[in-house]
């Protein structure tokens, strides 16, 4: 019986940054997961990410994809539920582009639910000790598109696939002045290899209390 | 030649609050309309929120439906962009009911965007004084619910009726102790007059910069 | 018998916004006030507030001084407890100066605390259903220095004048894209009549429940 | 040539809290210095914290001391630049005492600064990679008043003795649901190991810019 195979992907920098945290994590799980593991650092950018994303599946052939995605502000790791079919940039991305209210995929549905346990996925998080949330929004930008254009695969053609976008906070070194919340991209990774069992694992998602009045 | 009719709805207190800003906005706002308007007080309720919804616009037949709700910790008067086929309840409602990870709508489609041109409604509410913006979730609580019924009902039987949800700020007599936000409900009344009148005119939204990174 | 004579001071503009709402409620006060009042609007300038605010002084003679300032970012009117002997800006002020760790007055005392009831004052905002808050700390740009001035003036100069500083939010125009909490300046103009008349007219300050565990 | 003694005090747990990460922090602070250190753990109550912290600074005769506490919401290590003489609890502390707007010292200045060099401290902090500030204000709870109780010994008793107060964000632990920012106590360990060398080898602080407007 063959392992499972796991595609990981994290961002190149942007918005000014040095880093970015979530390829920071990638890296550091990639080298910690006993499973077959792929990553792939996407470029900031609507029109490549999706690219490279559908190159990056279809070369390695994974179980699951995780995608992660830096969220400024952000005082946890975030395990999205919702993907939007909205691309509406507040800043160009790093191609420069700044799309304003178009759709990700064409006639797609406006929006899709992670395919992943995503309660099952927080509290395998805090179950190693990683402040984690779930999140029901993941913006406009390119995290959003990606993690639309992953649901959208899924659904279309890779329907047995398991996959889902998390967000996570600035590394401490973007946040050294104090100003915002930080995790260490390593705390990220511990985080990140539970998550990849749960995920794996878990086909139906617990019932835990959770949502939010608004 | 007919005027339009508008439907307005906000919500009875909840969460311990003595009042209910939504629906002292509405108040306000009906006095003000020189258009037929019909005011509604949903209760905070899954089950009687959708219900009482679909029995006010079968009686007022209007053109125009905008239901809105409280959100504590929000600075400005927000307008939603999505409704999410999610239950998930953090606390019960005024009905005792809790409930986890449910449809609103069983087969429903994950999401619909507000059938209201968005961005225009926030320019209407910011060039008569009062901090708007657009919001990407409306939570997983019955705002939501309500926004997503009422999406529903206007996707599958009533598709010429505009509508959607906005969430307002805690009055200042909910936020006296300086605690959080606050923004009068005579202020809100002002923007949902402005708004009322440019969610009917507009068919096309305006194209401005906005969106989130995340 | 003479009626008491007041002070108040707001700022003009600075870092970057056309307007200061301490200023705009300051002249909406006067003209709802039934004392006689005089208003001044202080430069932000290290140098040129303290100067300006020692003549206002000498000049008008007050029973009650109050300064007030802008604070982005705070949702209330909020009562300074404490003013610091210390300098330190984190921007220019508007004649380009910008102090590094300097006290205001050369062997002043570390601090004064306000003399002003500041807790009667916060119900007394709170009575007319404007949120406020007490709070320990002015910032150590012109709002302090300025506070501090007046505090060394009282403690030095003027043993029977009563008074202290109050920071406003923004004014919803400054605030109107919805980022920031705001408050109108007609609201803090009401709450600073009740404010003038509490401060005149109470010598010993309430003891409710307040203060902050960091 | 003798070494340095070094004074470090973490709090006992409060506010409903299992743990408090000033304590946990300065247990591993401890075991990494390589200086004669002392650790207390000083009770959360008005009146017994202030008497060990005296009867441990008579009994190690300490060159500096540095108090740590626990502030929940901060996203990073603050390090405090003023001590009030105010005590206004908003909650009992640990031994049901719930002082309203009294004194920590009779006749005590308003404040003092704190005796150490509070910029090149956070800086220190900073060059290890966990982020860090200056604070302008310790609350008014016990945190502030054992600051400012160390700093009138210091003023009055031990005038060549160096010494602070550092807050602490809550442990990630504390915010395993992701609502607040949080520091690993490992993480504050590193930067108070730095600090420590800091504080004791700098005598003049640096003039870095810093200060908030408000």
């Amino acid at each position: 019986m063959s392992l499972p195979k796991v595609l990981l992907t994290g961002f190149e920098p942007f918005g000014g940054e040095q880093t970015n945290p979530s390829w920071e994590a990638v890296e550091l799980a990639c080298e910690r997961l006993s499973l077959p593991t792929t990553a792939v650092e996407l470029p900031v950018s609507f029109a490549d990410s999706a690219l490279q994303l559908r190159e990056a599946i279809a070369t390695a052939q994974p179980d699951l994809v995780l995608c992660l995605g830096q969220a400024a502000g952000r005082a946890a790791l975030t395990i999205e539920r919702v993907a939007l079919n909205l691309i509406d940039a507040p800043i160009p991305d790093n191609a420069q582009a700044q799309p304003i209210d178009e759709p990700v995929v064409a006639q797609g549905p406006a929006a899709y639910f992670a395919a992943l346990p995503v309660k099952a996925c927080v509290e395998a998080s805090r179950a190693v000790g990683v402040p984690a949330a779930a999140s029901l929004t993941a913006g406009t930008y390119v995290c959003n598109s990606t993690f639309y254009y992953l649901s959208h695969l899924i659904a279309t053609e890779y329907p047995s696939l398991k996959g889902g976008f998390i967000h996570v906070p600035l590394s401490p070194k973007q946040g050294i002045d104090g100003g915002q919340a930080t995790l260490d991209p390593s705390a990220v990774a511990t985080a990140l290899v539970a998550i990849v069992h749960t995920a794996l694992r878990v086909d139906t998602d617990i019932a835990s209390t959770g949502g939010q009045t608004h």
